[in-house]
């Protein structure tokens, strides 16, 4: 008997959880709000780190490696910084453990072994960076210095949800040094693109790009520039942000160089960062009530083999003809699994890989066989057809491509339907309660007006969009002048 | 004027800590005991990395990811390895800074956000990998589970060492589980193999294989194999193991599986690991006075080019020969860098590429390009000598293959004149004091034995060599009987 899922219909949040559990994606694990990024997880994980390492090396990005923790003293460096993340940060004070005393089995902390200068354990890594770059950075000729790195990083948050929101996560974060402020913006915008890019292209999840407004941005940053994503709840996820830090990092580290002229200037930055969180919005971007729907591009094993037979000689015959089949996927890049294992039956191998995302089903029976085609079945749209054994895999490349593309499509127009204009409060009030959703409404550029709507809805600005022409009004809240429309949107 | 180094005659360890900043591959950070690595030297793990991991792939393990803390109660439920590492382990006590009252720009540690039960920076992740398997393993059926870590680990050691010993350091940790003692032996040997053919394959470092005694074992291991390398100054670098954990962690965790038969069982384990350590062992190896020796296969530039010129036209005319020579060497996946900065003379460019490491150069002035030649140099022999432009690359290719091989057979011969048989601990301890140095030598078994000869003369039992036959013989320290021969050498 097939087990039965929660529908999103049901409960999109039980939904989600059960469908990480389900698709074996990650657990919970022994520890407050760390989670276990599981097998195949991890290798779409996997994959999103190597697209976007090659995209982040193809724009002149190097990688490195800066330790773990943060003494306090430098942590404190950049006040706005450590105001934003003191209150959710893990503190090593202690280098030792030894055996307790009352219960020789125990172990206690030695209070012997006290730092003297207590550790923070990451939560992003501005701090430690800058005060390195300050003896990479003499000159202008020293500059810029464009820099990756893929760490883990710790925020002791209260409320955690697997890949949303967890105490630990994995990420990269650029941070790179400039002479100018304009070269540091062209670079903050810059990233925002390669982000862009890789999420529609890659995820297959449009995005709207914006900067934040004062009371989001990130702390210690001038402008926090962010891809804003739709879910299928109507809920906006933060994808990517690409901060413009102006020179606040150089003066709390004091890092200056010498332009051309020798005149000596504090240095200008840049820093961008996306985590496992991306694996939260792909999973609530595509998938459905049987699992987990992935896109081609992304998917660590792009088409599934199932063989049908009763008997030895069948499965021989057909295992022959996936040889060929698969020898020929391969050789055009795409990733294929033939799953003959003879413990399982075929219903269950087909519900195992839908929840599991896999693009392409195929299925091959002696019939099939004899007919020279197999049984071909779409993750994204569910059709089933038959497909000519000869020539196949073409076809197949065809039709993953025509997978990524219906993806987008797809999510583009759901986004489209749940992106609203709206100018009276009282319309956005009840329509976002009704309907959850995008709002594009006029606010009057206050961080009062912005708290109120916060409080009364739990919406928040998402972004003041980029991609559209400003359009000037009043705001909806206060009736005051508006520079142009910026989007509400409860948020994960 | 060219800064004067330190030579390997003059200061072995000077010379290996300036070689490490003089080829920009890390350098201490702010953090005791912790490096930051440079993108020059991540560059090279990069490919270290790469090349592993593929290797675990294709023996069929799967990477995963697990919590950077173990909570005390977890960490300390291996009795052994507990007492392993407790005296060496950050620990994290609270969960939040605030602004200290009595100087509003400082924070302090919040002592009302202190955790109810610490938390321990994993220095190894047995604990907290077992404590996760324990719900993943029910049956034969669940095994075996073949995973791997790519992560960062802390260990609180007092003296470090760039690359090393380090606080904090950059690893890969294998953790596998199966139904029988055959088969997880089975799978740290197949380990070891794996680390053998890389180590001697791509690092070009032979290693000697073996088994460590009790006393030298990692802590809560059944057995330890290990690969143990000579560095240039005749000391030991063990440069990665694998271990067979018996049941141990199986029975501190209660993990049990049901056999065909339905009977329960622990499973079985296995652990396996190497760091960053090996950044170090591979500088060690290969490098000379001038700098960093790269064997071509961890290069991350194989080939680099610098023009001589006067004029911009004969730059020009150059661009143009090497171009095709880029083209060419790329398409046979040679990487390969142009550096035609106007900036700099090419006489610093050679110091520069000398010192990091890059195999082989290319020099190419007007009157080389008038004879339809480059010059070449090898970093490894020094040698320099004219080739034809004309089916270039494919002779470069060679010349790699044929540098990759000296290396190892440089490393191979100078082990070879290092390597000692010793039958009178006075012949030991008076040649290990002159000439360091592997000493193959007749022990008696006992930990008392291993103890005394550490304490007279800092060497230690490097391991019991799997690959020499077994000799009978009498300890050189006691006289008694003896199985056979086995390594002595101080190591770092």
């Amino acid at each position: 008997m097939a087990q039965k899922y929660t529908t999103r219909e049901e409960d999109y949040s039980k939904w989600y959880n059960e469908l990480v559990a389900r698709a074996e994606l990650a657990e919970n694990s022994g520890v407050r709000g760390c989670m276990v990024i599981k097998p195949y997880g991890y290798a779409i994980w996997e994959k999103i780190q190597a697209q976007l390492d090659k995209m982040f090396k193809e724009t002149g990005h190097q990688n490195a490696y800066f330790p773990l923790f943060v003494p306090k003293s430098m942590f404190e460096a950049e006040e706005k910084n450590a105001e934003g993340f003191a209150k959710e940060c893990a503190v090593v004070t202690h280098y030792r453990l030894k055996t307790d005393p009352e219960n020789p089995s125990k172990l206690i902390v030695d209070p012997e072994a006290k730092l003297e200068e207590e550790l923070i354990v990451r939560p992003t890594s501005e701090a430690i960076i800058w005060s390195t770059y300050k003896n990479w950075i003499q000159s202008y000729r020293d500059l810029p210095i464009l820099i990756n790195q893929w760490a883990n990083v710790v925020r002791w948050e209260m409320r955690t949800r697997i890949f949303l929101r967890t105490a630990e996560f994995l990420w990269q974060e650029g941070h790179t040094a400039h002479a100018t402020k304009q070269e540091a913006i062209a670079e903050s915008e810059l990233m925002l693109d390669v982000y862009t890019t890789f999420v529609e292209q890659f995820m297959a999840m449009p995005v709207i790009r914006g900067r934040k407004t004062e009371s989001e941005r990130f702390a210690g940053a001038d402008d926090t520039y962010c891809i804003e994503a739709m879910m299928q709840d109507g809920k906006a996820l933060q994808a990517g942000t690409s901060h413009f830090l102006g020179q606040n990092f150089a003066k709390a580290f004091d890092v200056k160089f010498a332009d051309k002229e020798g005149k000596l200037d504090y240095v200008w930055a840049t820093s961008w960062g996306v985590s496992t969180r991306l694996m939260g919005a792909l999973i609530m971007t595509h998938s459905d009530d049987e699992g987990l729907v992935l896109p081609p591009a992304l998917a660590p094993i792009q088409v599934v083999i199932v063989p049908i037979h009763r008997t030895e000689e069948e499965l021989a015959a057909i295992t022959e003809v996936v040889n060929t089949i698969q020898t020929d996927l391969r050789a055009l890049g795409i990733s294929v699994k033939f799953d003959d294992d003879d413990n399982r039956r075929p219903g269950w191998k087909f519900a195992e890989y839908e929840a599991k995302g896999v693009p392409v089903r195929l299925a091959v029976g002696p019939r099939d066989l004899a007919n020279g085609v197999v049984e071909v079945a779409r993750r994204d749209t569910k059709e089933k057809f038959a497909m000519n054994i000869e020539g196949i895999a073409p076809e197949i490349k065809q039709l993953l491509d025509a997978i990524q593309t219906n993806l987008y499509e797809t999510s583009l127009a759901r986004r489209a339907a749940g992106m609203h204009t709206v100018d009276s409060y009282e319309e956005f009030k009840t329509r976002l309660e009704a309907e959850g959703g995008f709002y594009l409404a006029h606010w009057d550029g206050t961080a009062e007006t912005e708290e109120k709507v916060k409080k009364e809805t739990q919406a928040t600005i998402r972004c003041i969009p980029l991609d559209t022409p400003s359009e000037p009004g009043v705001c909806m809240v206060t009736g005051k002048p508006s520079a142009g429309r910026v989007v509400f949107a409860k948020a994960y």
